[in-house]
This record gives structure tokens, sequence and C-alpha cells, in this order.
């Protein structure tokens, strides 16, 4: 990941008028639909889907700093504020008070550097649910988890590496929409970058 | 297809910034994977992915109508123009100067009913074919050929029956992407409706 030296720019979203997703999440329902014909149990549509978001997430974390002016988070702290009050916003087109963070009790057992944050993220309302509903015979199935990889993927890229999962989803008649995000470590900056 | 007798504000898109379509493009990326896995013939992938357009098409409209507050056009000649003066622009986060369209000699076989009308629409850069390359076995992929399913399924929905063809694909090394949109047959509205 190349060093962008670039002004910061915390307020760009503020000129940003609140996009169209609908396009998205046909698409998405589209992929989703071609996934449940090629798999059975929504534990494997899970993980596809996990991966699919994880290889989207290592690019777009680029797409973002670049289009945002800002320098990539240093910190976990604030790599989730950015993904909360930015980042999802600025990708399904929502507005200001449709995502929160806020951080929560870890797991001590996860992680063996003592870095024990994990933080909740919640989308009151996801676009990719809209028109959806579960049949019984996927209750398993955490239908927007590609949000997780990219969210995975894209603080991969900058060096974070965590563990996210969805904890909560509207459609499956929890009150909102609701993704954990643990920290596993934070990689240490290779020297060949401060030699460029 | 209810009638809106909104307003019209055709200038609607002036207060919409260019929209990021970076998680729509990767989004259908992991799509076309999908997709590559699964069929062994590009032919089959273009008919995939044109059924899938088709039933993004008939939803897409009733966004695109409402959000844009304008009724649904009657003509095939405003529809085209909607189309690629608006809706594609709108949902693909093009620029003003990224699409064009043109009428075109049309081919007096296909009709039955003598409306030989037929348009070129040229998309400058399609943002879909961002970071792709196609490989030699996938020459005859329309890589993005959904667009041509959301065109006809959209103009179906609101009577306009069209066939609608990729005709050049920069992916393929063309100078341009260029979509041609043949008119088969305007289908008169029901009487139901009038009722209403």
């Amino acid at each position: 990941m190349s060093k962008r030296n670039l002004p910061i720019k915390p307020n760009f979203l503020d000129n940003v008028e609140k996009i169209n997703s609908e396009f998205l999440t046909l698409t998405y329902g589209s992929l989703m639909v071609r996934l449940i014909k090629d798999y059975e149990k929504p534990e494997e549509i899970n993980d596809q889907l996990e991966k699919m978001g994880y290889n989207i997430g290592i690019r777009l974390i680029d797409d973002y700093l670049a289009k945002s002016c800002i320098d990539a988070p240093k910190t976990f702290e604030e790599a989730i504020a950015i993904i909360s009050n930015q980042a999802i916003k600025y990708y399904l087109g929502l507005d200001n008070n449709d995502v929160k963070y806020e951080l929560i009790k870890s797991d001590n057992s996860i992680t063996d550097n003592n870095q024990q944050y994990e933080y909740k993220i919640e989308i009151k309302e996801n676009p990719f649910n809209d028109y959806v509903e579960l049949p019984d015979k996927f209750k398993g199935l955490w239908y927007s988890n590609m949000i997780c990889g990219v969210i995975r993927g894209a603080l991969e890229a900058i060096n974070i590496k965590v563990e996210c999962k969805y904890n909560k989803d509207t459609l499956k008649g929890h009150d909102t929409n609701e993704i954990r995000v643990k920290l596993i470590e934070i990689i240490e900056e290779k020297l060949q970058e401060e030699e460029q």
C-alpha cells in the first residue's frame, strides 16, 4: 500500500448526494440467486459471500482512500470510525444516522497479543435487504455477509487484521443489522515501504 | 404499471454528484466469476446475464420513475432519450458526455408492424470494464450483457417491447461500447388501467 500524503478532507461526504444503491442491491440479489443454485447449505453461501467480499475489500480500500483523499487509518479505532461514519454510507448510499458504531467488551481468548478491541457496527437499514424474505431453509444464511468480507479485506490491505461477523440481521427478525469487528492484530509495516 | 402524475423534473440529475460505482463494478465482477465457474460457453453466460438484467430492469424502472418524478415515457424515442441521457448515467455513475444515442437505419425483417426504429447507445467508458481483461477463450462473452437485459426489462415494464444487443465492447478491442436497441412493438395499455 503506497503512502498518500494528500490533505485530509474528512467532510468530502458532505458534498455527495445520497447515492442510488438500487442497481447494486438488485445485482447483489442476482448474485445471491446464483449462489443459492450452486450451494446447498446456507453456511457454504456465507463462506462464499465472505470470500467474495474480501476480494472486493482489498480493492475498494484503494478507491476509497483515493476518493476521500485521506491517509490510510493507522489504528483500529480510526479505521472503524471511517468505515462506520463514511465508507459504508458512501458505498451503500445511506444517510448520516443510518450507521452507528460502539466499542464493546472483547473476548480475550481470541487474541494473543493483548489487543482486546471489538466493535459493533449497526446498519439501521441495509439496502441489500430490500425486497428480500428468507425462506425457512435459509435461516442460517447471513444474506449480506459480503459486507463482512469487504470490511475484513479492506482492513487487511491497510495492515489491520480483523475477524468480522454478522451478529444481527433484520431478515432474521432482529431489530437491527449488526456486524461485529474484532481486532486480531496490527501488522507492522514492512521496512521496504519506509525506504521508498 | 400505475400512472404517476408527478411534476416533470427533467434536471433532477443536475443535483446528483457523480456517484461511486466501484462497489457495483466489483460486485458485478464477483457475479461474473461465479457464472464463469458455472457455464462453459460464453454464449450461455451472455444469456444468463441478459436474463438477470431483465429481472433487474423490470424493478429498476419503478425506482427510476419514482426518483426522477417523471411519467413513464410513452414513445420509443422518449424512452431511449431518458435511458441514454439520464438512467444509464444515474445508475453507472457516469458524466454527461459519457453516453450518446443515435437513430440508425433499422432492419425491416424483424418487425411485422412497420415500426422500424433502431437506436444505438454508446457508452464511452463502461465502469464494469474496469480492471477486466477477457482471456481468449471468452472472446464470445459480452461482459456487460446484463445492461442489455436491464434495458429490455425496463422498457417492457412500460409496454415497449424491444430487442437489445451489444454491438461493440472495448474489452473486445472495439473503439467504444455500443448497444443496439430495436423496437419490436408498443404494447397497447390494457383497459383495466384506464378504469382505475
